[in-house]
């Protein structure tokens, strides 16, 4: 392929992605691998060069359950679910905002751009309310189970993104909410990132995980291009399953409400941002209405 | 003392300080007494309500070694400078940015007001480098000790403090800075609270800690008026002394650079923000040029 | 009451009026004693202070009669109404408006701050018509009396007092209206108050009078907050009764046409109009939808 | 003179003219002939309907002598020069700001053009002090006299004028003025045009007056253009006399201070106010720098 | 007739036209006879002058048929309509963009104003198809005849013309316009007058001509105004025909589309097009709804 | 090379030019082979899409040779240089603003894209004077030649250009300039597009044209990069000679003159220009101070 090539296919992107919102989770390996997250950064930092509003959204699992133990505090978990008692909030708390966050905020530094970290009780971003008890199967019998300090989201209040993002700042969201007493919950950074494309009425909503997009039922081939009910129809005939599904949950509900289009794309394969944006193709699934 | 007098001498200076910017300083008894805390937010807020532009900036240290103690790790100090290790720094982080800093935003917005919290890697807000190594008394002898990832602030850059206060928020500032190379450096709260108040010209800087103010030998009476000349005598001449000495050399540096005045009030005695803003004699120390 | 609950009563009122806009007709003694208006002035000139948007609306029957007396010229009254012809205009005009407003600028020159006098012909403020003639009874029988160059207000346009208002002048009105053919016209000034409150769309009207506000059948007690029906309802019990029910229909009007709230105070007494604004329990009457 | 001619003439200063500020004094018969008046008055319009900023100045001495005399009060004089004690500036106050003022913005009301009189006490447009006494021969000798409540003008706030002006208002002055001490004084209408001219950097200043402008010594001729330097010596060398002096000395002020050239024209013909401004030639005089 | 009376009849309309936009069809002799044409410039100019928007739009069919002859291009024609083939489009728009309309810029940058010569293509000012064949009698029958390169507008895109008006120039139009392939056609400029004036939503359209306007059947007497209905009855009775038909039907689309009124108007008769605009009765017919 | 690599290498070009004024001069066989011509218009519209202010400045010299000898006027050249007389300018005129430049103003509206032919005199663009008589050698003679009809430019008044890139208009300029009489003149176009760089303050000027850009002596390879001083000192040692000499000396102009960098490329490979701005390397040689 030549340059000039790469150039004619890609400048029609650029020129039609500019100025547009473009809300991206941060996943998968970037969560732990430091050179990956470093690659998914400047990738996202370009982005910006190139007009685009960034804001990014992580989650931090791993790094959680790594402090907890550290602290000699053990994760709880009941049918796979994580109970999140007081204690556990804040330890979560302190690693999403006061590591993970600032983390990338430094790494974004650093690139040459300015970031501002916050977390969904800046500016009430997010406002949540305590989730109900969840039915699980425990060993042979259904349960409803208490997750404790875990939130959805009931409404998003997207001014603070608004005013850091007028003044091109890439604004960076740790997946904590606020409920309406003030109370702080964990919340599910891919609905987070899904609700705040949907408040900002993003063009792209880009999930960044460790899979390659939605492959057919042989996993051999990634499927490039997916309209909403085709994604419907092939969730609904079991094509689609397991750990995508609830990924193309945040994507589909960010589309059905206004997103131009989801993305889910392996974030561990370099640069892969930038290809699924700016060549025609893509590489990993591209959700639209 | 009749209603109508209190607001006839209260009036002026509403409109006096009508969209003005103050920075406020929260140390001491309300870094740990949670009814403290509430009530002076209570008053910063009130003070928004009336058309101030208000940057709190907070400290934490007494939360931070509990977090430490908590977490097995011992403070170290060598001649009663607390050594800040990389771990250190990471609990440290995690305490202001993550625990700290959340809560003040909530309690704000329990009030109705909505808060935005940073800390000052967010937007490149304060440039610091490695504070050189101190000459401390240690024993016997005077010694050269690194403090470790302790900083100095270089630069401030406000203007992600301009775009929240236009946008009305209440920015929570938390005393962490970056170096040019990315690392987070710990760095000293009035110092922080001093350098943001230069850098926003504010008009006045609030250190609320747990003294009435500057007083006189006998520790009787509290200069409720101070020029900076004044001051500067009293301390040569040795009246004042002791730990008021770095709370002052904030002020000082403050008034020096264009901030139009600087106050040292006892935040332990309810509502005295609001006394000493809105009364004629005040109940701590104004110190002006 | 101590200082600092007289502040944290009266900040969250301050907020809540800053930059709305108040009508405040003047009337009572203040119109006859200048020490009284002096201190009226005063309080309104503190209200332009702390943010409020100022309009005085001022009367002026006695100082009419008595410069027409000094002018030889008797008043005449048909039924305890006051007849103006031609040269009486002339007079009211001259007094109204070369002497009372003009005063009152001065007034208010003397506290620091600017106003402008106007009266309702400049920028075609009060457009009105000749009121139709009045039965009244005469002796022993009704008549129908013209009660000469007397308008009614058919129409108001704001615009010269929004003009002065956006640069912070106090316009102080003259109840002189003009007709369509441009002839002038003398006005009630409760009316002139509570029309021009409606078409500022005002958040209130203060009517500034003799009495203590709306009371009770034996007087003893003033009736603090009155909604609308309540009133009316007063009214038709025969409850409210005398020469109250005039004060009192500019006000209902006022908050039948999108003023949130207008009150009846005693201008007579220091700081009245502050004490009702800036305390939860007032000192007149407040009348709400 | 075909029309084209009088149009291809006329055109270029219309153009000229678009947006630059006027001050017109109006005085001789036409503030005594009510016909007189109106046409001057439509010809302001006129002004202001091709894109000119109009301001009048008027004065008004023959009216407050005849009410003076309405009213029982005798002027008096001495050696030529009227004494104004309080009474008779609170009658003069009357006239000018009640009755005059009042008087021309119901005629350009009635022309469908928007106007608002004011004095110079209001917006703090003209501050004057006291005038010294002045030397007058009374009699055979010469005497010191306090003429009373007369004032010159110290300094000029002319924002309420460029608040008014910009929202297309004519502003129609009475020659009152105020002093630091919040007293009334009577100054003179010549004077104020001139000097409200100054502070507006105004374009123009045009003297309405009762003869055709400053004539050669046999009263034959007009001379149409006066540089600033001829109308000196003209002076000096005793060509100019009499009356024409104080007129030509606020024109001439207003020139020195940069107003681009002041007229004096006379306003009892009709039109001249167009032709001088409109037709090559004028028929006033115009000076110039 | 006196100057002041001509000033006192054309002011009005002056401030009437301020700001308003007029479209000008400079023909006839104008176009042929370079006197006339500078007569007609200034005269355009000065409207300018005085506030008007004017956009001039231009024909030239005279030079280009003298430019085919000069070139040895013989125009053709059938049953009295031009063909235009590509040869002849090339020659007309050389002559058209590259010196009429040049020529009359040149103009008016001569008259010390800025204009900007543009053709339908310009900022695709006008979306033009090619025409139909029309029927015409060629000898003794009706035949088919394809005209070539002739457009009829589609589609007006006014932006490049409010953008030049914003920023003070007279643009100038050739009548050229664009297909949707991007080709060029010939049009009929009295028709992209009427467009151009519709889609700016002018004030006035003014199409200058040979004629001294619409006139009754004996040619003895102009009718300076006609209504809409009027203009379509006399077409109805034959009263108007010939040449005069295409000219009003431009006019009478203009006005039926909201330009408030259009004018036929001798371009021949020096500064006709003042007298038209400028005087009660004007000299041409004036078309109004 | 990867897509991947192209992009990260493009991306911050894109960003640093984004907003940027480039100035096109189009010449060689650009002028001549439509494909080509096509190719770079293309190219340009999309450096418009990533957000550039792109000016194209046109020659035609061939055309107008071709056409001249079509319409049988023999273009004359005394010692290599072309005699401008009236007829010769006339055709010149019509052809460039005509012909040319109405055609590239088509197909940029093809591509999409609004653009807007102009030529010097439009807007005073370009205002020139004759050029003085010029020594060349005739046969074996020096001899002073009157040029005729051809100018140099004196000032450019970038206005209309500003105005037409404000609302995002490509303008598109034929080398024709008008004197101060109103007389239009040619200019050579690859000044035309210098002095239009220095009036715009324009970020970069392209000269494309028909050698790969300023080679060695040996002509065996392409100096990318070169500094003024440079370019200077080559040109003093011969190593530049011949026709570069004249489209460096534009370039340079430019350089010295605060056009950030001026590029000689090679127009006729496709997509040379993209190359040029684009890659690190580029491909034709980039001037810089």
């Amino acid at each position: 392929m030549k340059r000039e090539d790469v150039l004619m296919e890609a400048l029609p992107y650029i020129q039609k992605f500019y100025g547009k919102t473009i809300v991206i989770k941060l996943g998968g390996h970037a969560m732990v691998d430091q050179s990956i997250l470093e690659t998914v950064i400047r990738d996202a930092v370009l982005l910006r060069y190139v007009g685009m509003k960034v804001v990014l959204v992580h989650g931090g699992g791993p790094e959680i359950t790594a402090k907890m133990q550290a602290m000699g505090k053990e994760p709880k978990f009941v049918g796979g679910l994580r109970i999140t008692d007081p204690e556990t909030l804040e330890i979560a708390q302190m690693v999403l905002v006061g590591k993970i966050n600032d983390g990338i905020v430094s790494l974004i530094a650093n690139c040459g751009t300015r970031a501002v970290g916050i977390s969904g009780n800046d500016g009430n971003l997010l406002i949540a309310r305590k989730m109900d008890p969840q039915r699980v199967q425990v060993g042979e019998v259904m349960q409803e189970v208490d997750l404790g300090q875990v939130g959805e989201i009931e409404e998003v209040d997207p001014e603070v993104l608004h005013c850091l993002l007028a003044q091109n700042y890439i604004p960076v969201v740790a997946p904590i909410a606020i409920d309406r007493q003030g109370m702080s919950l964990n919340i599910n950074a891919d609905t987070a990132a899904a609700e705040i494309a949907i408040a900002l009425s993003a063009f792209k909503l880009v999930n960044l995980t460790d899979v390659d997009g939605v492959m057919d039922a042989d996993r051999t081939m990634v499927y490039h291009r997916l309209a909403l009910t085709e994604a419907e129809a092939m969730i609904g005939a079991g094509v689609i399953a397991g750990g995508m599904i609830p990924k193309l949950e945040g994507c589909m509900k960010a589309v059905r409400n206004g997103v131009a289009s989801a993305h889910v794309v392996n974030g561990n394969r370099e640069h892969n941002l930038l290809l699924e944006l700016f060549t025609d193709q893509g590489v990993g699934t591209m959700l639209t209405l």
